[in-house]
């Protein structure tokens, strides 16, 4: 029998959303309240590839999923709301409570509110989403899909800091890793597509506003590029990536900055926004370099250098690789990402062809290249709607 | 015609040196003043082998430099201080200022001054050190030997931080690299080695107390992996290295800490010392490892594994690997720890023999290894000596 099934991705002023036709996982209507809390709130969607919008005031997250669940009838995708018969919520953080999606009760309630102390911007709303669907269908079954999940299966090398030790048994200080669904959605398209023997070494680029490197071998996540939080790693849209820690005290001390102040700053003004100086997005980056901006340039390449980094160190966790993936904005939609970042790899046996990287095919690396390149739309909404199937079947 | 030349090393509380027949390099006496400041204050040194210590009370490190050359004049090493025509100090940090060795004149004093704030610790003692032989052995030429000289030749793109670009500009925060003398002498020994061909593509690991991996292309640093200050990159005997920035405003707010305290825990608190809770010598935490010791494993494994990383970014920086050189404490006398990192290296071409390996061979790879390995004594000390000497000829 089939499910309506709904994903939601809660953030700090948006909600994203997708409705699925499960197990067919056909897309009903996907679409997004925006600028929650502002005068300039609106939720616009997208039915049949047909794109709308209404303004209308969001208060807060209650109002705005009170208002989803309006449209969802207003347009016909459902009669009534019990034809919803499952939620699924993306929660950015689960800790080390969570290996993979589970059904929401008080005690996982409780344990997404405690860990805010880790995600102070996204468990919060997240938490909220999910209240407030329990307020408006309540009959519905609620599962949550935890970004840090995948990565629950890193090694100890890869994710003790060389911190004193308690602070990992006291304080739970330790890479947890993002943007799991997303890495485990196109790993699995990847194995579907190159066949499992041409798939047991893979690192996948998610390369969006946020952006993570993750090494997976045999379909597991072996090391991750995020680290505590999801300021660490490569350089991003606005956030640094790494750089030598010793650089906070000597900014708080030389600039007079307290704790706060710093964290806005590598959070907010650095990544490709802070060399550049122009701009967050990688598309007006390059329009700019292409016009001969010098720090648009510079902000591209080192942004494509610390991607390669990361791919270099993987290399190692896997003793080699197979197949090389890019997904997110920019990975599905910079040619000149990927052909800068591919320019030194050719000693890992990673060949692209020009022409089919210029176009966005699905696979990227000329025939003969001993590791596959492929760009893979990545769909974490889908994700979820599978993770709710898994709570529905039983 | 031969010169007698002193390269001297000055720490918080401790002065190294050795005198060199230049340029024959042949070492006449190798030492070290000790405590300084403190009552346990000895200078211990060795001729021909032959090692002996003097406590005596060294009050600072111009009272340590006045007993230093009383001792090489009681010992018969000169008979005047007339024939110590040339000392090289090695200084920690050169800015952006000096890609090679410089004569000491006002300038270069005034400059070591100022970048006092990018090396709190180290650049003070090495001007005291200059300001002490210019007043005991006033007709020696002084020359200056920079840590940092070496990875000048970084691109932007290894250097510059994804912070704004002011900081940059105008506070000189960018990745900076030290260990320059090591990586430079041992990548001129392996080019005589293997010859210029075999050593177009080298990666230097410097393994001691510090610890820092150099990517070496055609004889030039191109990446390397301390960062801004010496406690970036590899966990090291009690530093950190790298971590995820946002750990220390958490850690400043979770733990109501100060910059100042964060700043000590990361550098003296943390890396092998941190993990294994039982000390920091890479030797004891063997001998805990192998009697059980979890942590001590632990240590060992994350330790390695960084390494590891950052082998495998910085074959990216070099599309390949020619020659890998391992240094230092650790690098040149744990045959353990260069087992341990090159277990994942197969893929780049790395294949050592571990009987070689067992032995701290100057070769340890197998004959048909396609990247030879190698084991070389560093001599930060001679570098200097030749340093100096590149004035005295002139």
């Amino acid at each position: 029998m089939s499910n309506k099934i709904l994903a939601v991705n809660a953030g700090s002023s948006s909600i994203k959303f997708k409705l699925y036709l499960m197990p067919e996982e056909e897309l009903l209507i996907s679409g997004e309240a925006e600028n929650i809390g502002q005068s300039t709130s609106q939720i616009a969607y997208t039915i049949n590839k047909k794109r709308q919008s209404e303004s209308l005031p969001l208060t807060d997250h209650a109002s705005a999923i009170e208002n989803i669940i309006q449209i969802l009838e207003n347009s016909g995708i459902i009669k009534e709301k019990a034809e919803i018969t499952g939620v699924g919520h993306r929660i950015s953080h689960g800790g080390n409570y969570y290996t993979q999606a589970v059904q929401v009760d008080a005690d996982v309630e409780a344990k997404i509110d405690e860990l805010k102390v880790l995600s102070p911007l996204h468990n919060p709303n997240g938490l909220a989403g999910i209240k407030a669907f329990e307020k408006f269908l309540p009959q519905a079954l609620e599962v949550v899909s935890f970004d840090t999940s995948f990565h629950q299966t890193l090694p100890e090398k890869a994710f003790v800091y060389a911190l004193p030790y308690e602070y990992y048994e006291k304080y739970h200080i330790r890479k947890y890793g993002f943007h799991g669904q997303s890495h485990y959605y196109v790993s699995q398209e990847a194995r579907r597509l190159f066949g499992l023997e041409n798939t047991r070494k893979i690192i996948s680029c998610h390369l969006g506003n946020g952006s993570s490197i993750t090494a997976i071998r045999d379909g597991h996540s072996i090391n991750t590029s995020m680290g505590f939080t999801p300021l660490a790693g490569v350089v991003m849209g606005t956030r640094s990536g790494d750089i030598d820690p010793e650089i906070l005290p000597y900014l708080e001390e030389t600039l007079n900055l307290d704790s706060h102040q710093i964290r806005d700053i590598l959070n907010t003004q650095s990544g490709l926004y802070g060399i550049s100086g122009i701009s967050n997005d990688v598309r007006q980056i390059q329009t700019a370099a292409t016009q001969g901006n010098q720090r648009a340039q510079l902000a591209l390449t080192i942004f494509t250098h610390s991607i390669q980094q990361y791919i270099g160190a993987y290399a190692t966790d896997l003793n080699g690789l197979d197949t090389l993936i890019f997904t997110a904005g920019i990975g599905e939609h910079s040619a000149t990402v990927r052909e800068m970042i591919c320019r030194q790899l050719g000693y890992l046996g990673v060949q692209i062809d020009p022409d089919k990287n210029a176009h966005d095919e699905l696979v990227i690396s000329r025939p003969d290249s001993p590791v596959k390149v492929a760009v893979i739309p990545t769909n974490e909404e889908l994700v979820i709607a599978r993770d709710v199937m898994k709570f529905i079947n039983n």
